[in-house]
């Protein structure tokens, strides 16, 4: 069954600053998603400025896997969406939660922590290091991802443990980072997956590309069934 | 140093029902604080219908450990309350979640989850089983404890795996429940700790008084420093 | 791509024990093998008594999850034999330990604990409970799976916490057990499932089977590239 | 209660390489013992070449907790007492292992993995980052520890992920580590510390002293009853 992914992105970087436009003409999402596309997903995109924030109930209904990166805007993020879509993961729809997607609303929701971080704009080299070798998420990849260039985020990162922690990155400036985190939520699983500072071409590394596109595979594997909750009548012995 | 520790009780159900009333003539908290007082501890109460809850910046702040039973009321908790208490156990104090507190705002918001469960009331015999017998929350137990007469709680109970799994429930009508649970959120340390319907004896159990005591001697050890977070200038090189 | 499965078996038991032999006539490795043939994947068996106990270097290069049930035995297996599958599961083949397989060579060693539990041979109904939704160890069950009659085991069970817990089982004797553990050790993934004493039919049950499918699949998930270890030279710098 | 400390060192460097002689003339572990006695630990010291490896049944079932390390020798650790103190730290022993203790004989018993990582000896600056401030054995520390020049050890480090991961380590050179790693097996827990190559003053470092300490803490912490496995009769029912 091919998996349905829906690849939200805040645009709005993409519409303000000349360096982002160039980089990213078409907005990061059309990138993410050709990528995804290319791998064999069915992928659509929804952006913030769309009504509903592009995640009508029927847009959520028929996505398998969500990715999310926004960064400007957290704060014009809908309460009554945030909602459906922390509904939707409970239910069972994979997240992606990318970069500066960490102080998003839904992200935040889902940890109950403050998610906060350290960060530094310099160019910083950042290496990826794979600490859980036995994940699907780290398949088909070496045994770390150089990225030339990418914004610093360092530790304490304030998160829960991850259930399954599958990157640590370095950073040439002094500092490490938990940069691949799994969670099982309910029915759904959420990654958070690091790089992808809008200013560099992060998006475009087919190392990064990867991942994205193991995570997906990953978040979207089936689960159990249906849940009930609530008050329960005596069960009848079996004898 | 003498741990601080603040009993928090709605409160509600011991105005309003005989049978609750008979059971616990001055509430369940003071049973509770009663407890800890005699394993030591410095222990003050606080409960709903007192002016914020009994939960002032002054009190939060000198309160190393706050144990929380509610149920009829939650709605009732002010949101800021909520994010004050938040705050404070990320900053490092700890929490124990008692019972139908499962459903209480600051548990949802620090997992994530719907918190959701089944339950039935009808007497069923409860064996709450050790499954990690190195943790100090099991210290002085045997390898279970033994409730007469309990409400059943039961799987699937909606929350993040636990950091770690210290009790399983057996229930006669057949269920089991992860009835002891640790989580460490930013400097905190929270315990979920099942039993204690209202209308059993169940806080008078000297088996359940000492998992509470242990648990406040867990969530009360001291933790890493005080930690910052946001934009960092590069680190100068050692050499 | 189709995994492959090899299913081992100890068969001692239906050699000997004439109400395992009306049960399982051909051993319990041939309708473990049935059941998994039935969902797909290429499946061989070994067995204890053939020459290296079925588990040829070239057997085991040609596996992508190996399933182990034994009970009587566990000593006749040569230690060789159990580092030829050691080294395996660290490179990254799967290993599914059904049962009385708990106290096997290979489990202890991967766990480094003593693998003891509590058991009763008394017709206890079981109860499997699923308490991770969200793991495709339990897509397409139920809320638990009922076992009529099979033997006890009890905690504690003496493992490493598993990294995820799956499920876990009540008895109408008075006990739980964590009866669905997953482990990532290595390249490997392993995942211990309790039932199946070999005087029920319990491997005939459907559910029973669908679980070891699952596993199957889980097990054999695609991971990280080959790792190397070792004196490392400097790493050159990117700048 | 005083926590009781065996200090157990392989101490053959220190007999042939001068320049480790000359940083630790009376062994590293007077060092640690040293350091532990000013914390107010009761601290003994048992090395390799002493009958028994100075670990007899005596000492071990007063010892609370035991800290290892070795490097060069631990083919000469006999495997009588390895069992010996395996079946100590299953019955609640705290145990604290030591930079290349990593591929000491007890270290691999108790993960099950081959313990293998990359490393270097070049000097590198390493920084200890605090990545769980909620734990005990950050007490008292910074954000991060800086050791000026320390051997390098890289990953992918071949151990089960750790049940509570407190430290991460960055190195100059460009690779990361998880290097404070907390295990629960049995009754005991088990804490590895990456920092303490023989040619470095490390142990000298105050802050490397504490978390040694905080460890003794933590590992030293009371656990629950002791244990009982096997046959087990039918429970007789409450009601």
């Amino acid at each position: 069954m091919t998996l349905r992914v829906t690849v939200w992105n805040e645009a709005r970087h993409e519409k303000k600053n000349p360096e982002v436009q160039k980089l990213y003409p078409n907005g990061m999402h059309t990138v993410i998603a050709d990528a995804l596309k290319a791998q064999g997903f069915e992928v659509g995109t929804a952006t913030l400025d769309e009504p509903e924030h592009g995640l009508t109930e029927e847009v959520l209904a028929n996505t398998d896997v969500l990715t999310w990166w926004g960064h400007l805007a957290h704060g014009d993020v809908e309460d009554a969406i945030v909602e459906r879509v922390h509904k939707r993961v409970l239910e069972g729809m994979g997240l992606i939660v990318l970069h500066s997607a960490h102080f998003s609303k839904i992200f935040k929701k889902l940890m109950g922590t403050s998610c906060d971080l350290k960060w530094r704009e310099a160019n910083d080299n950042e290496r990826i290091w794979v600490v859980d070798p036995s994940h699907p998420i780290a398949e088909g990849l070496g045994e770390c991802i150089e990225i030339e260039k990418e914004e610093m985020y360092g530790e304490h990162f304030d998160i829960p443990a991850p259930d399954t922690l599958v990157f640590v990155s370095w950073f040439k400036g002094g500092e490490i980072f938990r940069s691949g985190c799994c969670y099982q939520r309910g029915r759904g699983k959420i990654f958070y997956f690091r790089p992808g500072h809008e200013t560099y071409p992060t998006y475009y590394n087919p190392e990064v590309q990867r991942v994205i596109g193991n995570a997906v595979k990953w978040a979207g594997l089936p689960a159990g069934t249906k849940l009930t909750y609530g008050n329960r009548k005596p069960i009848e012995k079996l004898d």
